[in-house]
């Protein structure tokens, strides 16, 4: 039988195989480790690296907690007992890299328990390059399609979508990037076991690394300039705005009193701003915006 | 009789009169002049200076916008009316200056009427500085109480207090600086007039300028070096997650489509975030930590 205390140390153990294959590409930084107690319940383990040789700022955090139930939860829910417990375990990571042709990542995965019996998987992945390039995001989405379709044919099309709807900056009329795969509430259903829905989260979880370090090995040393590191940092300004305004997980986490610098390890080593930014038309960075749209098919 | 074109006009006045005082104090930066068009009604005029002198990034915002009232501002009049208009204006204003030892500022000052009738003033000004210096905080504080008490004895301890708890970075348990005021929902009540509290309301946007121009020209010389520089940063940082995680304005901006650019010139020209970031103890950086908490009473 499966239980939270297998699917928490599968993390663990995803954790450190994340954060060995991160540092492997690297080449030079190393993570260290940051360990916390949550005041109601549980803890976790920030793990941060920085000053890479292509990791600028990253983390691979680690947590599992537990308590009583936030109302909010109950309510959705629709639980009427006046206090249930709950158990939350998963693996978040962002990675901000030097380079402006290396783009950002972010992977969640994630397990819900309550007292009362219901469970559910959550998830997602998604890439944010500061150049969108349809190569690279071709090659992203194929790889998360063929982790998705060995378990489900409806997997990748379905949370693909939800991505798309999900990293989306709406003030902006922006997605934070070539999106991904987003899901949640995957519990036993439709003659799929809780054991299945957790091997896809386990293949979603180990797809992290090698994609990543595909990235970063190839686009390490492509040119850039000034130009180029300038734009970046308005990149990071929106990523910052996405994370900030419209991210449930961080939004949900600083409301309920989260652990702020675990929660906020998101955020970018430098972000910058201009009023009313406007590339030049047929521009690298002009091809970008014009590509940060939902509901592209980025494989065919 | 007050109406709202009198007040409108007046705050396009108060918009004029800023920039100029801030242009003369800057001595090199100008204010670029953008109008915009809210596609429900109405519109304004963003005034923005980038790479004076003195200020490297600032807005200094007017708008005058109508329409259909929004579905929460129905509910929080308890107005059974399925639909009522809403008129708003107002200026606020930002303003990030190049060195460390200039503090940041802001204000807001505007006013609101229902087609039903209701109507109210609000607004506030607050000061961020880098290094938090009691005496210039004291300053602040003594002008700010100047204005205030020509008009009621009860305002400032009020609003003052109203200022602590607004201004206030939950996640973080740190004061976004060393406060000022903040006041809403003003309307004709125990005996003050409309017209008082709109007298109340001049006060304060003409307190602003004499205010923020005496720093501009006191501290702009002051000497830093590179650690200042990077302190800066980390707390314009702190600016950042205050204004996109907890600023009712700004996320009922972003949240109801408001105008981006102008919600979000607030944002400073750049922030950096480190993880869990701690200063020297005893250094100057851990003082100022040690002084962004609420109640402290800096004119005593």
């Amino acid at each position: 039988m499966l239980n939270k205390e297998t699917i928490r140390d599968w993390f663990i153990s995803l954790q450190q195989s994340i954060c060995e294959q991160l540092e492997e590409a690297d080449g030079r930084g190393k993570f260290i480790s940051d360990a916390w107690d949550r005041p109601g319940g549980g803890g976790g383990v920030s793990r941060i690296i920085t000053n890479g040789q292509v990791i600028e700022k990253g983390g691979v955090n680690f947590s599992a907690v537990w308590g009583k139930a936030p109302e909010h939860t109950l309510k959705m829910l629709k639980l009427n007992e006046s206090s249930a417990d709950f158990f939350a375990t998963g693996v978040s990571i962002v990675i901000h890299p030097h380079s402006p042709k290396v783009p950002i990542i972010h992977m969640n995965v994630r397990y819900f328990e309550m007292s009362t019996g219901q469970y559910w998987f959550g998830g997602g992945i998604d890439l944010t390059p500061h150049y969108v390039v349809k190569e690279d995001a071709a090659y992203f989405h194929q790889q998360l399609k063929k982790a998705c379709d060995q378990h489900h044919p409806s997997y990748y099309p379905e949370f693909k979508k939800w991505a798309d709807d999900y990293f989306f900056i709406k003030h902006r009329q922006e997605t934070r990037g070539v999106g991904g795969i987003f899901f949640d509430y995957l519990k036993e259903d439709e003659g799929i076991s809780k054991e299945d829905r957790f091997k896809f989260v386990q293949a979603v979880g180990q797809s992290f690394a090698p994609i990543y370090t595909h990235f970063m090995r190839k686009n390490k040393d492509l040119l850039y300039g000034e130009k180029e590191k300038q734009w970046q940092y308005l990149r990071r300004g929106r990523y910052v705005e996405f994370n900030l305004v419209w991210d449930r997980g961080t939004k949900f986490g600083l409301e309920t009193d989260g652990r702020t610098e675990s929660i906020l390890m998101s955020l970018p080593p430098q972000a910058n701003w201009q009023y009313s930014h406007q590339p030049q038309p047929g521009s690298d960075e002009a091809t970008t915006l014009e590509l940060l749209k939902k509901d592209i098919n980025w494989i065919s």
